[in-house]
């Protein structure tokens, strides 16, 4: 009973705020366990790789992090208030920021090619961070968004076109539920969030106006920590999603839904930032993942060695994937719309690895065994086709003498090793402590077909 | 009954926001028969002299008017577009003009001593205008108010505290019900007003807000005339302002309250701006008007032949007052929070020729005659007590032959004649078409009490 | 011999910089006793009223005065050291003030029209303060001056067009030798002015590229202080002005050329500012002041009693012309290019009183007595014309019983005694004391000429 | 005779500008055939790899090149003048850029670490560009340098103290003689060279203060091509810095001295930019070439494939150095004063590949063959010790099966072949079409010295 006087709540409530009358035949019920029954549609399985792009008004003092306000006037960080006693007059504001958000070479269509050039399938572009600033003419925070000031555009806006029409990459929405710095939401939260002003009035319909205005693929929710579900109205909103909105069918949410929600319900487990269990997961997960290891927004003063080298990208890639996660890799645009050249290095690297070796990514599922039992950093994915497995070992070195021991139990006599983008077979024979011994060819830089994380694909492994 | 329905309305309100019951007798109910029924209270017709402030973000391009913003963008006035083009680069919003509203100047205690030299009994601020930028921190204005941006301080609170506790003026807060741009307010008007989403989430927690915080004198709205008052929900909030709030006893409110209701109901009429009927007013009116006459925020370039004289500010003055109404002279100050050297100089021989003629003004009634019916520029006040009146003839020039002609029905034998300031009676006769004629003696400018704007006192009119 | 050996320098000095050969019957030598037997043009006494203009960078911060850059950073002034702090990121310096000297209301005609509206007779523009910035686009001065950064606009040439065209007014340049914070003035004052790095490269081409361009009726100098006239190359600047330049007939200096020749040699005497010595003085001397008694260049925040009333300010005008001097009367525009309504006031208001008693003022001489010997805050100046005298006795109140005795020996019988702008000759009679006592009708306000400072004329003293 | 002349001029001129007299014993005489006769420092070829650092006020638009200014105030370019109507208000000028040339990241040890690790042997600083702003408080360059406005620090001085106490770099500073839009520069220009105010107030005394203060290894000097080296007065400033100035014995300079000297004369020749004449020089060269293919500067817009990849840049350190030249590398930090981190990859990278092949380069000669004659894309250098002669073979690709055959005439019986960075010795034999067939083994990429540009080294090549 309580349930149902909710639902009318929410019914009520859309009402208010978009002067129309949802009538639907329910689906999917308010509650978790109604909600968590709901399949994730097939394609965020599937897609393995996304791009997160983090960008807003941080962008513009683009030191520390993308919680710059909240480092300066909350944890009163050393670094940052000094920053700003340096570089700023004292009575300079977060606010003031906005207005150098300039976004002058900021190309949706460029960022589309770059996107794709990574190889990834999805991408999800922050559109409003705690700083609560959405990259979208919002109606619902006038003056304190993207086209009020600074930009003066919809970026949510350009770069869903440019994404659904030069690429086939799903666009995904980072939504963050709690504003730092809200004087409603701090009212709420100083009321034990017993009132909900700011969710009625700010979160929910910013919620539905991002669904209805850019049917995103995904809403990835973020700031829920500090309370329940509850104050929220996540299960409401996800009911709605679900049942009624524009994207009901290939939507896909992750798990930041409240204080007790994550990393229990929702749709794909988040959990914490970089989580990477290490181990496979029952539920879909997905490890979301800085490229610059000290922040998601950008550093000016970001230094070549804050950033994930090629190999340690593709190793926790091959990681990721093997213990059944997607990986969503950060890259933080500059204030001015760029994405600067080593991001764009590193994502044209990665999707030329995965030109070679996506068979081993894509659409893969995780095998029995995840990592080498005999043999470290060498990572397992398979792709099945009826009841035929192929199973993919992901090298993330070159074997001392050419010769690699896979401990898992690989072997067939029938079974045929070859190398992702090399052609020919190569000999093995079962190894005396269990598994095979491989042995790979002395091949040369020239006739290598990548120069990290070669992949092993495995064949007829059943007799 | 609707009535009823209405008023539960109100009550859900005020819970929704504030979390807090309130049940009261109720007085007055929302409807205007009865607000119209409260009693003005005493003070403002007595005040007679107030100052109006206007202060805003316009007050940094400060060129054209207050409207700068609406004529820029609604109106694309030629001279403003062009303003722009020449002097900031092609995409500065309006909102990029708010963290130059630098304030750094504004000292709440030195406006209060101005004020204090005019003589003025009241003051209302401009204390958030259209362009919907409150000079307080509202909770309902995130990142568009004077604390969050800007000045960064609370303006409304530090003139409220200085004007208190420096003087005896009493302070009056002016709000206006619609914002050109804010989306909600748009909304709703392409709705034809029939949602109210801007009045639910944004004009009517500000008004609480500004009420209970501040405790105005008097609440001056404005931004009523797009629509009805039923869409400003105007009736319910002065219910709740007369017969629940903390200034139920003193608080003052004019009549913009909607298109249908200005110049009919509220406590006073303001009707238009510069209203000045001529006429004596069955309802006590207010004659807001500008020094500056074509702008009520500051303009840089204002020249000196664009300021109100001291004669023309005191025939207004005087013109106004004895038809029955207040005067509400504006100044705008300067973005750095100055009120020009040309405003303190009009303020300050303002309060002096008050000093000398205030008995004619302060508490003064309407007399039978408002301006006499032979000489022209001369007009009427008068103090009475018990069965005695006393009568002022305040002459807007000096007599050319230091004789006057007052044609209305003044004298009786006992009649005694006087100037204010000036020690002595003054000579008179009959005058044969009716009325007296008064001789004043040739006055040198040393023994003048004030340079213009002469005050006759006329005693003992009955036998 | 010396003198010889100086010259050759100043012409070979010539030819460096412009590249042609003067060459000249040389009839003022550069030595001060030559200098001295040149007679002051007529024009310059004839003229008295002078309107000084104080423009530059310093109308940026706008803040204490026009010394702000030497307050701030040599003196170390507490209140503009906290000014800055407040207001400004830590790094910030002068010059980058520089780009907000917007002047987007300069208007040279509107200028011209408020000078004339003065009645003053000449005008000096601060065409280069100490700040070292020029208000032309000096090539002596690359990104340091009004065309490069800032108006971007000629000042100087477009405010002497203007006057020129529009009024009779004489232009006038200020100009400061020194520059506070030049590198290589501090270098030669390191060396003990023994070297003139500074005066070769930057003072002396800057000013022979003032006089060819702009050939001004004045060169008013100034920041000659620290040092003698022979640092400053003065006398050969000089010996050129007044035997080559194109303004060698008409050019007036005044006597700031070296530490060592102030109050003592050059055109007039300006000695310190606000010189004015109160008696008649041998030599031609100006009593500069400025209008705002604490500062030259505007301030945002001077208050109404920072400036000269009125009367102070008639009262300054009658002592200065009745002792023999002119009197240059100070205004600072506002850094968006606007003279304030409070200035366009006091000018209009000496430009209404010049208008009736200009008469006692232009081309006047002092008389034989420059205060009265009886009667305090009377002035006197005359009018002569052949071997008639007229007489002007100014007085600065009205007096008390209409009756004025004016102590200096005016009379004969047949003396005439009026008031400038009032018809009618007043009665007088010998005073027992001396002198004469006159007889003042009682005007009212209606009939007076003027509202203060009334000019008595004298005429037929002689029998 | 006129030698003498000139000379005396010089002489003349120094005891101007410092008040030093400079007596000495000339040695080298102030002609081309003189200065040419100087021995070029030995440290200078020994370098063989330098990095060119472009910074100024063009890295606050950061748009375009360097040249920003000239590209948009004289050649008009179309993308630099939308540029800046898109994103500057009208009058913006770009000296008004140089307060935002905020510098706030600029670390010189930091710096200095980064040269370091790509393995440089001097640095070029672009201490002042075309644009006239010098990186060091110059007393001849008031408000327009780095100490005024902007970084507000010595920028020079803090890299050079760094650079020489961090590592054993040499420092070197690069000097443009014009300055584009210098009014003096520009007068002397319209005088057709024949007045020389500029080179005389501004080029020679700055050039002098950058010597004596900062005593560089080099003068690079740009900026010359508008006239002859008799307008720089480049032959005396050179007879000077040989004869009397701190650095005669260290320091080189290049050509640019004059339209009709470069290439011809001077320290060694840049003749145009990225000059790489492709065959041996008889004078020693220099290289100067962007990693940015499109600018100097540093541009935010720059794209990934816009930077020289490695493989590009290795070939050009190969042909350069083979051909006898020096390369100097150009990298352009942010207005912040970062070295961004694709540059910071180059650097490293190049450093690794030095770090095994840099006996290929430091202190080599080019040896009889620049490239092979047979095989594309091997270029030649060598060592020589006594009689002994090592030759470098420097591979740009891997040979397809592992064999090469380098057809210039190295063998003798007693040839040894090896890799830089591998151990063990290479098999051969003579070529039947001339030369010698190397075998190289199969080496895997873990064993590889470098991932690009393998370096043979051959001894032993005389009987």
């Amino acid at each position: 009973m309580e349930k149902t006087i909710t639902l009318s709540v929410v019914l009520t409530f859309v009402v208010v705020f978009n002067n129309i009358l949802y009538v639907s035949c329910v689906k999917y019920e308010p509650n978790w366990e109604s909600l968590d029954s709901r399949p994730l549609p097939s394609w965020y399985d599937e897609a393995k790789i996304g791009i997160f792009i983090t960008w807003g008004v941080f962008s513009v003092p683009s030191f520390g992090t993308e919680w710059f306000w909240w480092t300066w006037k909350e944890a009163k960080n050393p670094a940052t208030v000094d920053f700003m006693k340096k570089n700023y007059r004292p009575d300079f504001t977060y606010p003031d920021f906005a207005s150098q958000f300039s976004a002058e070479f900021f190309n949706a269509n460029e960022w589309a090619e770059i996107l794709k050039s990574s190889g990834a399938k999805y991408v999800v572009l922050v559109s409003k961070h705690c700083e609560g600033f959405p990259l979208w003419p919002s109606n619902y925070s006038w003056n304190w968004n993207s086209m009020d000031v600074g930009p003066k555009r919809d970026i949510v806006g350009e770069l869903a076109k440019a994404v659904r029409s030069k690429t086939d990459i799903h666009f995904g929405m980072y939504h963050s539920l709690l504003e730092w710095f809200n004087p409603l939401y701090i009212q709420d939260r100083e009321n034990g969030f017993k009132t909900q002003d700011f969710v009625r009035t700010k979160t929910m319909p910013e919620l539905y106006e991002m669904v209805n205005r850019y049917q995103p693929d995904i809403i990835w929710s973020d700031g829920d920590w500090t309370t329940t579900d509850v104050y929220w109205n996540a299960t409401n909103f996800l009911a709605w999603l679900y049942n009624e909105s524009p994207v009901k069918d290939k939507v896909c949410v992750n798990d930041r839904w409240g204080s007790n929600i994550r990393c229990k319900h929702g749709g794909f487990l988040n959990c914490n930032d970089k989580y990477n269990p290490g181990v496979l997961n029952k539920k879909k997960w997905e490890n979301c993942m800085e490229m610059d290891r000290y922040s998601w927004g950008y550093r000016r003063n970001a230094r070549l060695a804050d950033y994930f080298s090629m190999h340690e990208l593709l190793s926790e890639v091959a990681e990721t994937v093997s213990t059944g996660g997607n990986i969503l890799i950060n890259i933080g645009p500059t204030k001015d719309g760029m994405i600067i050249p080593i991001y764009q290095e590193r994502l044209k690297q990665l999707g030329e690895w995965l030109g070679v070796n996506g068979e081993a990514i894509y659409g893969s599922k995780p095998w029995s065994h995840q990592n080498d039992t005999i043999t470290k950093y060498i990572w397992y994915t398979s792709q099945i086709a009826g009841s035929d497995v192929t199973v993919y070992a992901i090298l993330l070195f070159w074997p001392a003498d050419n010769t690699v021991i896979l401990g898992a139990p690989l072997s067939s006599s029938s079974t045929i090793v070859s190398m992702l983008g090399y052609d020919g077979n190569f000999d093995w024979k079962p190894n005396p402590g269990g598994g095979i011994e491989v042995t790979i060819p002395p091949i040369t830089i020239n006739k290598l077909p990548c120069n990290d994380a070669w992949v092993l694909k495995l064949e007829n492994l059943q007799n």
